[in-house]
């Protein structure tokens, strides 16, 4: 099979072998960890209560018609507020199922949410340039850390930008979301990894929305150096890795 | 190689190789066409112009807050105005780029768009159950045929649904979409196939937020029999196929 019929194979729904595979959740063995567990001792930094307040834009109909991939950004920042409405409506937690799922506002297969949210903030008020992740079960921001050339390193990592070179250093804040395709294979084994892509799909066009809300303007960005953000964000690139990323900033008037 | 392992990878930017490709489109090779062609001889059907006034939540953070994913419909027909807003809001023209690609309501990697969107239609006012594609330049329906027994085969094409059972026959209306790979392959090549994936993710959360705004209810489907909907469809399952299904119907009070 030739790599193209592979990878064309891999977007099809060509699971009958699914059936009577053993899952590891059929198997019993225990569910892993529903968000990264992180160190309580870490600096975290609360987060506005979501409120509506911060949409100037109410409109889903305007928000839909109007939304447009934004490749340049205006100097303004972002507030703290804002930030906390983009997390809520890409990742937020609006309840839990019975089983102790987190349910959120974005639907993804079997509630297993396998994303993490990494933030490289540059210019949110209040909020000191570096690398932060965000704690949907908290609602609040873990600080990572500051990041020495913070730019240069966005360059880099987003590097194939044909249109608008290097824009996403100029955005407010670049979302990074990685998966951890474990928490998906646990329960659908080898039909997990076109349902994460999917997901991911989900979860930056709530993205595109919020931001269009807000008078911001997202970017995706789906060609990066793969192996260059997962040393930044200092994720094992096995487990855990980078999948796509979202760049956000206030609208040129 | 084991396939979890390949798989993974599948989700990754390891496209290092892509820098020294030769695209088709670097080679000179002509473009595909942007939306799949259709007979003019075909019965079409005139789709109301799409318009606010279909939408009664019309606040995108009730929309985004409120969202699930609806398994259990009324059984309200859903409107022809309505339709005609969901098709826009997942596949809709909104502008037109330079180069002569289509600008739409989601963002799509280079503006490839890849997607054709079947409708498996069951409760529409005013439109006969049966098989219908969305001509997006056009917005108009294009009748394709009537289906003997529907909802059997939507049963059958969707086998896995573990919570309830066969819910996509209640549905008013069944969205399939394909994927033409070769839209995206052309420009893109082997890098093509993680970024169509995760652009129908885009598409079904603007089904799913669109829905919410008109009292209605859309659940994401990503088992299915490939060969069964692929062959109901009338597509090759090359060239063409179908990459995710999404259920719609009213919310029951």
């Amino acid at each position: 099979m030739t790599r193209y019929e592979q990878q064309r194979n891999f977007l099809k729904s060509n699971f009958h072998e699914f059936k009577h595979i053993k899952t590891d959740k059929i198997k019993g063995i225990a569910q892993p960890p529903i968000v990264k567990p992180f160190d309580p001792e870490s600096l975290i930094i609360d987060l506005p209560k979501v409120s509506r307040d911060v949409v100037s834009k109410d409109n889903i109909f305007d928000c839909i018609g109007q939304r447009r991939s934004t490749r340049f950004y205006s100097a303004d920042t972002l507030s703290l507020e804002e930030l906390s409405y983009l997390l809520w409506a890409t990742q937020g937690i609006t309840g839990m199922s019975k089983n102790g799922l987190t349910l959120r506002t974005v639907p993804c297969s079997g509630a297993t949410h396998t994303f993490e949210t990494y933030l490289m903030i540059m210019r949110v008020e209040g909020i000191p340039q570096g690398i932060y992740r965000y704690l949907p079960v908290e609602h609040k921001l873990l600080f990572m850390f500051e990041l020495d050339q913070l730019e240069q390193k966005i360059d880099a990592i987003t590097l194939d930008q044909p249109f608008v070179p290097n824009f996403a250093r100029k955005a407010s804040v670049l979302f990074a979301w990685s998966t951890t395709p474990y928490r998906s294979e646990w329960k659908y084994d080898i039909s997990a990894h076109k349902k994460i892509l999917i997901d991911v799909g989900h979860v930056c066009q709530n993205l595109y929305l919020a931001s269009e809300s807000i008078g911001a303007g997202a970017c995706a960005i789906g060609i990066y150096d793969q192996k260059l953000i997962d040393g930044v964000l200092e994720l094992d690139g096995d487990e855990e890795f980078v999948i796509y990323l979202g760049a956000v900033g206030k609208k040129r008037e």
